[in-house]
This record gives C-alpha cells, structure tokens and sequence, in this order.
C-alpha cells in the first residue's frame, strides 16, 4: 500500500510503498478514510537527529478516521464496515490513569514503549492502518469522516481543556480564547455550546476576528499590549473565569495571566514556548495555571457526540495521499484555511 | 400604604391599608416594583386553620423586586434608588449551610423563628417591603422588573435542580422535562443555555409541547403511558441522564424512575404528593432521586446573570395591586398566561 | 483441573473436573490463589428455573486472585507469574461507560453477552480462569491473596458507595453505616481512613456492634424502632450526612430515609428488597437517594492501595475447594464469622 | 481599654490606652479571650512608609476568639456570653463570592474599604473588639480558647489549601508539605484526618522533620537538592498528586514543580517570593499551579469541627497582652515554639 513517511531526520516526508499491515491478535485493520494533517507533525519534522524519540521511517497522521477492514483474533464488539474514529493516545489500558480513560497520561506508556500512531506507531496517512486495541476506536455513527477526523486532536485538546474548567463557567462568567486557529475556532464553538459564559476571542489580525465572530465569540479583540486592559474593562475590572491560550508564546501566556480573575484557571495549551510565572501576588488570589494534553477516551466519545449534535464543525480542504507532500508545505507557509484532511483512499 | 394580605384561614386574600413599615438596624426598606403570583400562595391558602403555620394577617408575595427606599442603621453595600431583587429563602446567615449562601437549606430558621417574606414574614405585594439583611438582596442592574421578578422563584428553583444535574449532563447525554408550564419552560431555556444535552419536554397538551418547541426543547411528547417508552426510543434504550418533574404527581414521578438512564438523576421539584420508590432493582443502577426546594444566594445571582445574556425569559401579564385577588382567581382557575406578576406601585 | 460448579438449578454446587482452560487471543490464564464466597452467589442459587439468567453447568466465583500462568495472543504489560486481583463487572471495554472505567454500568454488556466470571462466565473456584482482557487485572504487589480477594466485591462495593458519597462527608459530618458484617465492617474502615465524618454504626446484636467498635466506629447503636430517634440525638437533630444501607430490607430503608439529614446522601447497598419513597416532604429537603452496584475498574486499584496502605482488613476463613460446597452452606446457616475464602490450589 | 498598636512605620508595636468600643448596629463586641501572633503581622510591619496600606494606628491581631459582650441593634442568632472565634477575611456579604461565603475573594471588599481586623480594621490584640457583622462569628462549642485561635488562620489557610486537592488525594496518592511549621505542621494533621494519602515532609532540619512525624508524617525528608529525587523515588518516579509550599522561597517552589506527578496540585502558600513557571514541557502533563489566600467561611466551621473530634492541635505558648511586644520580639528571632498566643484579659 501507499503511505506517507518521514524517513531522513530534515527531509520532507514522502510517498512510498509499504507492505499490507496484518491485525495480530487484539488488532484492528483499518482502511483509512481520513487523515488529518497537524502543526505538531511540523514540529517533530523541525527537531534535530540527536535525540529524535521516533524510529525512522515514520509514517505520519495521529488524526484518523477510517473503515473496519479486518479484526485481529479476539476482537470483539466491531465489525467490519464499521465507520470509526482513532482516540490517538494510546496507552497501557490498565495502569491507575488508564482506568479513568486517561491514557493520554498513561504511567506506563514509555516503559512500554508504547506511542500514538504518527508520533511513533506507524499512523493514519496510509491505505490502512493497524489500531493496537479496539478500545481505542470510536464509532462515528453517521458523521462525515472529513469533517470529522479534525475532532480526534483539534476538537478533543480544546474539549478537554474546556471541561475541566467548567465548573468555573458559570452564567456571568467569561472565557477567554487566545488564538482563533484551528483549535481555537473549536474551542469558542464549544464554549458556547457546553456554557452560558461570555466568550472574547483575541487574535492578532480582523480577519481572524471576523471568523472568530463568526463561530460565536460575543466579542473579539486584537491580542496586543491593549487586550489585557480591554478583557479587564469588558468585565467590570473582574478579568476572565477561565483563559484558554493555544499560541502558547511569552507574550500570550504573559496576557492570560494578567487577565485572570480571583480564581480564574490559565489552560496553556498551544506548545509556544511561554511560561508564566505563579507565586504569591503574581497573578490574582487562586488563579491556577496548566499545560495539558489531548484528552482521555470518554471525552473523543463526548466531542463525537457533540459533532453529531450539529455544535461544532471545522472548515477543511482535502488532499489525495499523493499530494500530502503539499498538504504539509502549505500548512509550513500558513497556506491552509482551517484544517487540510488526506484522503489515503480517495 | 396599600397590601394584599391572607386574613382568615379560608377567604381569599384582600387588599387592605396597614402602616408603613420603617427598616429597623441592618434592614432594608424596598419600594415594591414587581411582586410576582406563585402556585404556591395558592396550596398555602387551602391549608386548614389547625396546624396552619404562619400567624395571620399575612401579607403574601415570596417573589419580590423593588427600589432601595430607606437603609436602616448600619447598612452598607447599597443605596437608596438600587433596583434589587429579593432573594426569598431567608436564612440565620450564619449556620453551615447559610455559610455557603444555601439559607434556604437554614439549620437555625426554625429555632430561630425566620420565615421567607410572604411565607410567614410581611412579602412584597404591598408598596414597600422590609427586607431583614442587606445580603438577601441582588442588583439587578438594569434588568426589568416585571420580566426578572419570577425568577426569584421560578427561575432559581429549576436553576437549583439543573445546576446539580450538570455534571451528568455531558454532551451525548439527554435531559427530560416533565410538566412545561412557570418553572419547567424555563428550565427548557437553561438547559439549552448551559449545557449541550438533548432537551425532551412531556406534557398533556399539544398547545404546550408547541410552547416546549418554541422555547428550545428538541422533542416534545405527550405525557402519558407510552411516554416512558418514546423516551427509551429517542435515547437507544438508554434513558434519560436527567429527569426533572415539575408536576410531581403519581404518574409523572413513575415515569421519571421509569425513564432515569443508569447513573441518571431524578429530581422531583413539583409538589403533587407523588413518591418514588426507590430500591435496587427497581431503577436503572444508580439512579438517584431526589426532592430540592428552592436554591441559593449564589445561584439567584447567577440567574439574573444569565437573564442579562438573554438566555431566559418568562411571560408575564400584570395587575395593579387592586387587582391582585382577581390574578390570584385566575391562577387558581388556570386561566394565566405565564406568570402573573402585580404592580403594587404601577 | 478441578472446579465448583452449580449444576442444576436448586441442588447444591458440586466440585466436578473439567477441561483446563486454554487462553485464547488478548486472554490471560490465571492459576487462582484464592477465590471469596459471596452471599450473591446463594442468591442465584435461589433463583428458580424459569428465567434463569446464565448457562448451566456454571463454575461459580466473581472474587478473585491468582497468578498470572499463561498469555493469549497479544497480551502486552503482564508477565507469568504476576500476582493479580481480577475485575468482576466486566464490559465492552469500548462504550462511554467503559472509556470512563465503569464497565459495572457497560451500555453493551448484554447485547454483546458480556458476563462476569462466576455470573455467568466461568468463575474462581477453578484451579485456572480464564480472564477476557489483561484490562481486567490489578497487580496486588505484595498483597496476601486470602486478605485481598474479598476486597474486590466485600471491598470494592462499598468503597464505591462511599467515594460518591465523599464531597458531603466534610468535617463535622456523620455517616451511618447499616449492617456492619462483610461488607459493612469494610465501610466503616473506609470511611475512617478516608474521611474525618464520625461514623455511627446500627446492627442487631451487641456481638456485631462490638466489632464494629473495633473496626473503628465512634458509636454503635441496636439496629431497631428507636435507632433513628438515637441518631437525630447524636448529630443534635441534624441527622446524617451520608447513610449506607448494607441489609436493604424495609426497615433498614425506612431508618435510612428518616436518619438523613437535609442534602444527605443515602444509598441502598443490600439487596433486601426494600424500597424507599422518595418525594416532596417524604424526607428532609434534597435527600438523595440511590442503589448503585459494585465499583469502578479506577476504584478497585485504589481499594488494594488503601489495603496495601493497612487501612483496611477483612476477617477471613480458607477452605480447600473440595470443601468449598461445605463454606456455602455454613454461609446459608450463617456461620461464617467474616468472609469465607476458597483456595483453589492450596 | 488596653490594645497593642502598631503606630509608627518601622517601629515595634506599644500596648496603649484606647477608649472602649460601642457595637454599632448589626456589630458584636467581643471580650477577647485570645488572640493569635502570626508571622505576617511581621511582614505588614516591614513594610515602607510609602504605599503602607493601612491608616496608622492599627490594633493588631487577625486570629480572634472571644466572649459576646455586647450586641448592637438588630443582631440575632447570638448572646452574651458565647463564647466564639472570628472569621478574618471580612467581605461585602453580597457579591457573588461572599455569597459562597469566600468572603476572602470578595469583589467589593477594596471598593467598599473593607478590611480585616489587624489588617487594617482593629483587631484582637486589645481588651475588646468590635465585629462588623454576626455572619463572621463561629462559635467554639466547648473548644479551648487558647487552642484554638491559631486555627482561624493557621488551621484555616492549609485547610482551604488542602480542601481544594481533595479529589486528587485518592487512595494510594501522596501529599507533600514543605515546611512543617505552623501552617505546615497543622496541614499534616489535616491530610491525615481527612485522606488516606501518604504523607511526605520536608524541612530543613531533623528536628523539624521530628515533629512533621510526630503529628503523623508518612516520611520526612530533608528539604534540599536532593528532595526532589528521594520523593521521585519514594513515589515509584511518579511524584506527588498534591504539594503544598508553605514556605514559598524559590528553591522550595521549584522542588515542588519538580515532584507533582502528572495531574498534581502544586499550591503556594507560603509568601517567601519565590515563582514557579508554568509552560507544555515544564512539569509533568496538566500540573496546576496556584497561589491561594486564607479560606471561607465553610471551611472556618469545619476547621473548628476537624479541632473538636481531636483530629488536629497547634502547640502554644501564651502571653498576656503587656508582653505581647515581646511575642513578636521572639516571634521575629525564631524563638517561638509553635504558635504565640495573647491573653488580652488573661
């Protein structure tokens, strides 16, 4: 089969031809409907040789979505033609946090060796893949797999983000997103869809405001050395309840921290490089600051569930396996408007 | 000044002359702007006069907006001409519960002798109202009167109940109001402003699914013996994560437990005497039920607040106090549009 | 190998031979250490023909410990010889209830005719079992077998019920515990490891109120007409923030419901078939009421933990599993002091 | 009266001659039974003459309890003779917080010019004092005076610190408490009492740690470089789910980021200047970071509660209130052991 591949540490990834992935015992065969293209994929492309944590070849996608092709022996509870989703974290499945779903912060994944498809495992930008367990797909149940196969990373690291902030949410209270890009633009669907809460998008040009707007954001702003005060004027000097950054630079996560209200939560998400400085009288009383990551297995089935519910949807452009080389350059120049899907068997 | 009161056990209510009250320390007193009518007043009026608990002449009215006309010694926080809601639920203030702002859950109102105004205490369908604490009032900064005063009941205690319900009501999940009428329409409307679940509304008449529709709930079903099974229908054979009953009669309340999915919450807001059996095997597992009565300071606030964004609202018709017998015939007659809210200052 | 089957409804379980159990694909081999009787297990065995729910012959057994003695095809993360605890409550391992760890509530355990070993499937009380999936292991890590395996029933079900029950369970609080044999003398442990509530037990005799005073609880009160008026008294009227039901016959019910105090929790363990009438004025205000069922895969890892921690320990008898048909019937005429525990290689 | 005045920036508090406070309406007087000396009456007396924030001269003393002297006009709920400790972080009593009681993040409190007592409004260092409202009385049951003013402040602070990581403080988590001095040392009580997690102290000297063990340390560490990597190892190289930093110097906070395992609470409570920056690749996945102030008026009760069923005590040393300058003398040289209290009319 055709696969997408990093294969020289620097070099672009290329098509190339593979043999057939066979399930083992426990696996899942997919033919792959949809494969999404992510900045993260460009970030692993950027590090250098020395310490690169991945085997090379790699074949690229830790978003995917595609049809049950084959069951290893043992599998249960799927058949094939099954439409499913990937929940990308894969983890050990029985260590304390896996038991809660969360295997996104498995305790046992690197002396195990285990890692997600397209960061370690070959991923979704192939004919077909190979799921390690079918506890790790989810049904789609009708959804459109384009549409859908954003949702397994850029809808599920702003759901998770989200939820864990929504007791702060209540009605009167406002949420900041900075950064209206793909996870961002999600982020602002869902916040209107799972709250009452005032949202306020900041980002750094109109046109990013205009569709920030668009999406449901009850105001936008230029993020720029005014939007602290602005955000602190619009809610009565009181700041935001929670404030979501997915640009994660100095200057942003300085602003998120700045306009934090009494224990407001700062969610760092976007993997710029910015760290905030918390202590006593840095920032207002009870303001806590994280950095999380992706999401846990309950929470793909809840965004699924909310796609499918018609609140929340992501503009894509799709691309052929054989121009999945473009799909890439073009994201690297800013190029892509919304999310690019591969589409392995299109 | 003018006041409708409750004089003998039995009668209907008149409007009578008594003396201005004047606040004493720490009270405040309000000009009545808007006074709304509640069932309730009614189920007080039909009790007998033994065991009749509240001592008479009673001036009736648990739901209460007004303007800060007179401030007694040592009052703070407010001035006269404030426009603020009554928070009805009084409670010491000071016990457990009243610490986190529940009062209406009071451990001392009892031994204390503390009475909400109009439910034992002089209420606020008369021109002025002494409100015993500056706490029990809530700015209500630029709202409507006439359009904000059944909140403080029919809005707060639906608030109460769904707010504890939240967390079951992940996306994916759905939510069933039984009874559309005061407090269950605009439960439709918040549960469609705070949470992503499917609203399924089930009442007696197709004129009141219409009002179901029309204020957001996503199906509407006649309440009657297939209802349970419809539900079970629209859910996979799931049920229900949330039922709230606003009817709380036999067969509404057995629909409940008959709908609740496992884990699901039953809440029985209605006071129509029915009980739920509640015992392994009976329900889904871990079905929970049960029965709250109105909600607390904080969550009143958080109503108002979401009244402010435009994401409730309740018909009213209105009546000078002079007329308020005649709303209070009209209610008992089931002949209200809404709610019917008096003007004892109109 | 050796196994105690339940042959044919109403006659006594038998230990017969059977083939050895050869672990197929994603399926693991234990050699069982030791296997827990259950009183749920002479309830099945009172079940009449008609409608019985599993396949007979059935080997019984839904506690279990062993050693890990062979690997299906893919299995990753265990290794012969690891000593393990076995979930019972097995699920899919895929739904929304199974991404969260709860597979006791799968949404598709009967469709797929998932069962738990020893309701249903075959059981401990076996030389060898067969576990489903690797998933369903906890590692007990130094653990004594006979002390631990009634914990994943005996334990693991109260320590559920509490765990809901946690966030009332504040200071100053009071839990009740019903019934304080197998599974009640383990709740009154958690609670006093896991909690600063005061923790007030009811049994029947002086014998059993005895031990409860040994295994931690502040006071112990006679389980009859005058236990609720005993417990009003000690929490000055308040009643009790948390009430666990372990017998669940009407009058335990009945105390529960009049012993909880306004927002009390009370939650009906055992399956005595009592019922417990939930409305409006039935009981104080926002009681919640609920019969939940075993645990969590999440909390049965922190139950060993709190084990492995000494906070809690179980009385228990061996036998050998040609005498396992005699620890039944002394379980049926009431004999067993503790927990009777099978052991199966021993 | 008497009352120890802080009267001149730079210079040590003098016990004056002050006239005798009159309750105005909705206040209490208080005859002061004890009064707590705290470390940060210290810092306030530190401060520069510029932007000094409190009106000179100031009766210190933010721990308090006392007797009912005097109740103004409209005050109900208390008597003389109640005996009772008061709740420090005085709020608005309306706002959105105070309502939750968190008086301690009020919202009006610096618009309104509200002050704690000894921090701004005369505190308990005096004869008599005057409360501003009853709803900040807890009374004390029983409890010792002397015992338990520290836990105004010291039990309290820790308590809402620990209160808030309560859901991560599972079975088979670990706590860790850097600094086990006043605040420090009540925390470990508090964990103990209120979790099954292990605990681990660290301190800068085998005295110290001696006494973390005495109140119930798991295990006690040097606080030094190489802390981090011995709780690395007693956790199994996971770290800690909660760490609190009750001293709040750099290398104490960077300790801390250091050893949260993935999910962990790391709360600075201690104002010793130090910042933890927070940033994706910082610490461990989703470790949150705060900064809290004091606790609610909740928590206070249950503060009280915890000290009532024995779970907690403060090592105190008394002083009537002429040597009260020479409890700070002493406070300030490091000589106190434990917590200094005053006797105003001891």
């Amino acid at each position: 089969m055709k696969a997408l591949q990093y294969r020289t540490v620097g070099a672009a990834p290329e098509v190339v031809t593979v043999p057939d992935p066979e399930p083992g015992p426990g696996q899942v065969l997919l033919k792959v409907t949809a494969a999404g293209v992510c900045h993260s994929d460009i970030a692993v492309m950027s590090w250098p040789a020395e310490n690169f944590p991945y085997e090379l070849p790699l074949t690229l996608g830790h978003e995917g979505v595609g049809t049950v092709a084959g069951l290893g022996a043992g599998v249960s509870g799927f058949e094939e033609g099954d439409s499913v989703a990937v929940y990308g974290p894969w983890g050990c499945g029985t260590c304390a946090n896996c038991a809660h779903g969360k295997e996104n912060y498995c305790l046992r994944a690197d002396e195990l060796g285990i890692r997600p498809p397209g960061l370690g495992a070959p991923g979704s930008m192939a004919e077909y893949m190979i799921v390690d367990d079918a506890r790790h797909l989810v049904p789609i149940n009708g959804l459109d797999p384009v549409a859908t196969v954003p949702l397994t990373d850029a809808g599920l690291t702003p759901y998770h983000a989200i939820k864990r902030s929504l007791p702060k949410l209540v009605p009167g209270s406002t949420a900041v997103v900075i950064g209206t890009g793909g996870l961002g633009h999600v982020a602002i669907q869902l916040l209107r869809a799972m709250t009452a809460a005032r949202v306020i998008a900041l980002d750094v040009s109109e046109d990013k405001l205009a569709l920030a707007r668009t999406v449901g954001a009850h105001e936008a702003i230029l993020s720029n050395a005014e939007a602290a005060g602005k955000v602190k004027e619009l809610t009565g000097g009181r700041g935001a309840e929670a404030v979501f950054d997915f640009v994660g630079v100095q200057p942003t996560v300085d602003t998120a921290g700045a306009i934090a209200a009494i224990e407001g939560a700062v969610t760092i998400v976007g993997i710029g490089g910015g760290t905030l400085p918390v202590g006593f009288g840095q920032q207002n009383f009870e303001v806590s600051v994280t950095a999380p990551y992706w999401g846990s297995r309950g929470e793909l089935i809840e965004v699924l569930d909310l796609a499918r519910a018609g609140a929340v949807s992501v503009h894509t452009e799709t691309y052929s396996l054989d121009d999945a080389p473009l799909a890439y350059e073009r994201l690297h120049d800013g190029k892509i408007n919304g999310r690019a899907v591969i589409l392995p068997n299109g």
